[in-house]
């Protein structure tokens, strides 16, 4: 005990070098349709210090989801809403600089909902250590963090996919869209990306080994599915929805599996569109299921082996798409998902590690 | 050989007696919206002879489905569109009067897609024997057919119901709905019906014992759905689509599972309303699942038996409503179906007998 706290204390002087000031991006307004720079307050806090069973942490990645903008409206959801005036919720990496909690020291790698802020503290709960020798840091905000599961659990567990398969991915070049298009290359499947424009369509060839990409933008969505699924969608992984998602409804396989993983395209909707091609689902027998990885959380440890492991033989691809700014340059970085300015897990670096 | 042909023989002269003329309703447009005069033709032809293994069915009972104005348009679906100038594909039950089919012989009562007209050739295909002394002949297009088949298989290998969910049906005092409700009933779970007008719900209430019955035209479903699915809806059997499924869509208790079954209210639209609030089976980690009846046709044996027993213990009420008239009428019946002048299985009655 003595031990913690002298380490403690040691390390609060430290932090009293580096800082005292713990910048904070609050949620002011609900947006109606993409957030503007009202809905945002910036705040400045003194650096906290942890109580008992507390430790804080120096906040260096923030990761960048399109699920926030879920997050800011006032509607019931899979999580309660972000509350007005509260810090913005966000998955984080960041570094242990204080600590009165016996499981945590200070200077662990950990990854925690540590909001956009500069520091924030934590009694643990939800919190995981980093093994920086295994892969970059960034990695767990990505291929080996969320993204990576929500991938992964998504076209195992809901899709079902099968060697064989013809799996369309939207949203291919996103975070969770290149790594599920590789996942379902590495189990033989044949992969169709959808993404817009064609630096991203190239990418989904080039770079994450896809057999098909297609632009939104630019391509006859419908036209093409025809002409490269054949035999028909067996799976689909939708982040996106709207028309994207009404297209691939036009070719679907028998039995097949919509994996409704999200829709970027209709968080900042005033009206959504919803699919109007849905009776496809019954002249197909097909079903679309809504997945969130948080219901897979027991099974987070042998996914997360599985998936180092390929991303370890240089089998799965983590692009990262890194900011270098400050917690502050947030509400601008949220926007580059919605005008599809990201390429592979758009990340805040706040940090000056 | 002799016996078959000299029955045959004995037979067409018997026909004879009856009628030559066999009516027929034929597809002559591919309706936009409701189907209107114009898109039918009634033709005449004679009789017609069985030739070798065929037989003859004069056609008693037609079963007017929703299924079928999705038959009449051109679009790719689960079966073949009826060719224009074909006879309206039906199913129905009729009686042989004339058979060179070992298989059967004058006088079986038969189920069979024969057709909107008064007399059919078959060669057995499809077919199937009734038993008369089991249930009123009309029970085998209702409770005992592909109408209760549906109810029972979109319950249990869809729904996966179980003692103790919340069930919503829609289209409740129809033919599928009014069956699943029951089905439900019986298996434990909570029902909630959903149909048109005071008249109907107070049937799903005295005659088929649901739980709750709400008036789409006069309830404020969402507001009654909070207040009679506190925990959610853990089943939703969708017979109707637009409006009604989304606002189902707003009370999915977790895991929830949709049977997507018709869209009743859909199928004479030029642009079909899909459903905005399909996001919430994301927040409901919820599946929508297209079903067909007669994909489960390995297992019609056992699940009509089980349908029998209910029926005969009183414990499914079978309700039918029977327009009696000739085949002409189809075109006139047929909307009665969209227009929701019907509760429970609507049967055009076109024989004498």
């Amino acid at each position: 005990m003595s031990c913690c706290s002298s380490t403690a204390r040691r390390r609060l002087r430290q932090t009293d070098l580096v800082t005292q000031v713990n910048k904070q991006v609050r949620l002011a307004a609900r947006p109606s349709g993409l957030p503007t720079a009202s809905d945002w307050t910036i705040t400045s806090e003194p650096v906290p210090a942890p109580g008992p069973g507390q430790f804080v942490v120096a906040v260096s990645y923030v990761s960048i989801d399109p699920a926030m903008r879920g997050w800011m409206n006032a509607a019931r959801s899979y999580i309660a809403p972000v509350e007005l005036g509260a810090v913005m919720r966000a998955g984080a990496i960041g570094k242990v600089t204080a600590s009165e909690h016996p499981g945590f020291a200070v200077g662990d790698d950990v990854f925690g909902v540590f909001g956009v802020q500069d520091y924030a503290v934590s009694d643990g709960k939800g919190v995981s250590k980093l093994d920086s020798s295994l892969a970059p840091l960034t990695a767990y905000l990505g291929v080996l963090g969320m993204t990576g599961l929500t991938a992964y659990f998504g076209l195992f567990d809901i899709g079902r996919i099968a060697a064989g398969d013809t799996v369309v991915v939207s949203g291919a070049a996103g975070a969770v869209g290149s790594i599920a298009g590789q996942i379902a290359k590495l189990k033989g499947c044949t992969v169709i990306g959808i993404a817009g424009g064609p630096d991203k369509c190239r990418m989904l060839l080039e770079e994450f080994g896809f057999d098909v990409a297609l632009d939104y933008k630019g391509d006859d969505l419908r036209a093409a599915l025809r002409q490269h699924a054949r035999d028909g969608v067996d799976v689909y992984f939708d982040n996106v929805g709207g028309d994207v998602l009404d297209a691939v409804l036009t070719r679907l396989a028998r039995g097949a599996r919509i994996i409704l993983c999200g829709a970027v395209s209709q968080y900042n909707a005033q009206q959504v569109h919803g699919p109007a091609n849905y009776l496809a689902l019954l002249v197909a027998r097909a079903s679309m299921t809504g997945m969130l990885v948080f219901d897979y959380r027991d099974r987070f440890g042998p996914a997360t082996a599985e998936l180092a492991r390929w991303f370890g033989e240089g089998r799965l691809v983590a692009r990262e798409h890194i900011v270098r700014g400050s917690v502050t340059d947030f509400p601008e970085v949220l926007l580059m998902l919605f005008a599809g300015a990201n390429a592979g897990k758009l990340i805040l670096a706040t940090g000056t590690s």
